[in-house]
């Protein structure tokens, strides 16, 4: 499983490659021919490696670089009436930086030492910051990481946990992202970013697992599955590991809608303060256009210019799906009702999954009587952004406090 | 499986019972006879559930009492060196609300709920509380959180996600966690405390979960478990969970030390400032007395009269290991040690684990071929003690980039 192909021109090339094609759009992994082998169910309790026939790098043997994925998928019927369909929720930030990103980096590294590389970097700010610093940390590899000049201090604080090489950038952050694989690949140092094939390969195995588990429970794959969007890596990843399920005989493409074995619709959201994946998809383009951002507390997904957004809308438009936005008291109230009605503390950027649903549902694109995943990509406890900022609570003495009760 | 005994006089009652034993000493679920049927391997994926052939309460439907557990068991050779012995962790921190107490709550919840409550409660300002308040409004039962009057806003925010009733109590808070139990009865509030019975079962899934995943790494049991130790009710369902599988004849009592099926020596830990168990069991003391608390970084874990203390220092001492502390310098530099060698963010508490490893280590009660098992009770998400409050940057311009790279 060693070439890479470009999804919009299909050009083909054996790996080690640069990560985008001369048409401009990004490579992946080719799964094919191994992916027809492939059978439901897997060993969950290996996690993203439970996917490991259909990942371009064999699993490690120990370290940090095991224990991504393997996160539940939450059956959550108190969110049913606010969502519009029956719910599940695939709480993501139950990896071990608190995010996805954990998957797409676990398999990113593994080929950067496959291929012999002794330092790799990131472009993030945020989850994939956090997420490279640590299995660098856990590899024994250097790392930098990248980030904007104005990165908040909470911020830094989550990403020097794992004490990589910070450098902050004094410039135009979005043009750094292609800079950056360019002057890294000079100097010996592997920049894994949102895009790169390997990760992207990893992050096919978010929606494969909660696909496994939803089939585990109800015999059935989901009618739809809600993915907050930004880079568009994750998304790309997703349709990836749909096109995977489609190969290998278990979604069938000529399936009547709610079969068993139909394509799951895959919905892309976005904060409706930067939203370019979704403004191309109202607009019926076919290509994603840079915007200026506005603000938002869903700071997570906020790219302007998303790097694999054209193949993101792409899938997400082969499958029957699309990309929306939602604004910033919808975000809010979902992160609420995910806390208070579900116990889940998702951050802001994850909560425009169930808001992304709502939505959908008012507006007829999921029904009623249907199943749909939301993934809440990260946990909630690694930023106060979106958090309650006034709890209330009442004092009693110790006297008083039988008839308190 | 609806019988409560006294581990140490014997008593045996129906349940629902009180908690405590006339005799002063806390009450727990019998296993027999369901035990002897009892199997390895189970099904990881159901996380806490995996287990239920050995917890008081069937399995839930759905929802967040089905998402506890399913942790992973990381085997980290990084750390052998500090730690004088083959580390894996066992990381809690990837529970819905960031540490162990996710299995204790669950089953706890689910055994008031079969009981016809409504409501619950927990006297708790950390952990506990999070975990109780997300799963009462998972459950939609109404909560109530007792706190001490001088709770940080960290963890008043961290708690009021869920939006529970929060109780902040003005007087000696010490003596509230019996008081509660009684008032809360007479009220219709189900207390759920670190001690209770049925968070107690679900605590023994912990230490069978992550020795399950250790024999299968291996095909052995590890020689040692270190535990962080607080209140004691962990470590009580940590035993209880050793004392099942020796029931079960999975483990032997007789085998040869290092054997594969040999019973792991269980060592608690807590932090020096306050260390009522450490003493206790430094003193050779069978009763656990209350100590004058100091300040530690280790807060989550500093109990100075733990109500399940005497039985955690007797369940150590029936596996042949013991309760020791470590000072606060130990567990800050553990914590880094996590962080920066393994790529795993713990609790300063749960850094105690490693902190405690090393210490017996040192001393010779672990050997350096031994395979020792690190519990990580909780994540260092949603807490900023312990944290780098210092870390180094450089700022660097675009153009200067590549050769700063
Ligand atoms: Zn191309
Ligand atoms: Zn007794």
């Amino acid at each position: 499983m060693s070439t890479l192909t470009c999804y919009a021109c299909g050009e083909t090339v054996e790996a080690p490659a640069p990560p985008r094609c001369p048409c401009g759009e990004p490579r992946w992994y080719e799964t094919d021919p191994a992916v027809a082998e492939f059978e439901w169910p897997v060993d969950l309790a290996a996690g993203t490696w439970a996917f490991a026939d259909l990942l371009p790098v064999a699993p490690p043997a120990d370290g940090l670089a095991t224990a991504s994925g393997g996160t539940p998928l939450v059956r959550t019927p108190a969110l049913d009436e606010y969502a519009g369909a029956a719910v599940s929720v695939a709480d993501e930030g139950r990896n071990p930086t608190g995010s996805f990103k954990d998957r797409g980096t676990a398999v990113g590294i593994e080929i950067a030492l496959a291929e012999g590389a002794d330092a790799v970097g990131t472009v993030s700010h945020g989850n994939m910051a956090m997420s490279v610093a640590a299995h660098a940390a856990a590899a024994g590899v250097e790392c930098t990481v990248c980030v904007p000049d104005d990165i908040s201090a909470e911020r830094i604080r989550n990403i020097g946990r794992y004490d990589p090489r910070i450098l902050r950038i004094d410039g135009d952050y979005g043009r750094l992202y292609y800079d950056a694989i360019e002057a890294g690949a000079e100097r010996g140092i592997r920049f894994i970013n949102s895009d790169s094939p390997g990760r992207v390969a990893g992050q096919k195995t978010t929606v494969l697992e909660a696909l496994d588990q939803h089939r585990r429970r109800t015999g059935e794959l989901p009618d739809a599955i809600v993915l907050p969007s930004s880079s568009g890596g994750h998304a790309s990843g997703a349709y990836k590991g749909l096109s995977d399920l489609r190969a290998a005989g278990l979604i069938d493409p000529d399936a009547e809608p709610g079969a068993a074995d139909a394509m799951p619709r895959l919905y892309l959201v976005q904060a409706a303060a930067c939203a370019p994946i979704a403004e191309a998809a109202a607009r019926g383009a076919e290509t994603v256009e840079r915007v200026e951002p506005g603000e938002t507390i869903a700071y997570s997904i906020a790219n302007p210019d998303p790097p694999s957004g054209t193949r993101a809308l792409y899938g997400a438009r082969e499958t029957g799906g699309t990309a929306i936005f939602v604004p910033d008291d919808a975000i809010r109230e979902a992160k609420r009702r995910l806390a208070t009605a579900a116990g889940l503390t998702v951050e802001a950027s994850s909560a425009t999954s169930l808001a992304g649903a709502r939505r959908l549902a008012r507006e007829g694109e999921i029904d009623a009587d249907e199943s749909v995943v939301c993934i809440a990509t990260g946990s909630g406890f690694k930023e106060s952004v979106g958090d309650p900022d006034d709890v209330r609570t009442e004092t009693v003495t110790l006297e008083a406090f039988p008839d308190a009760l």
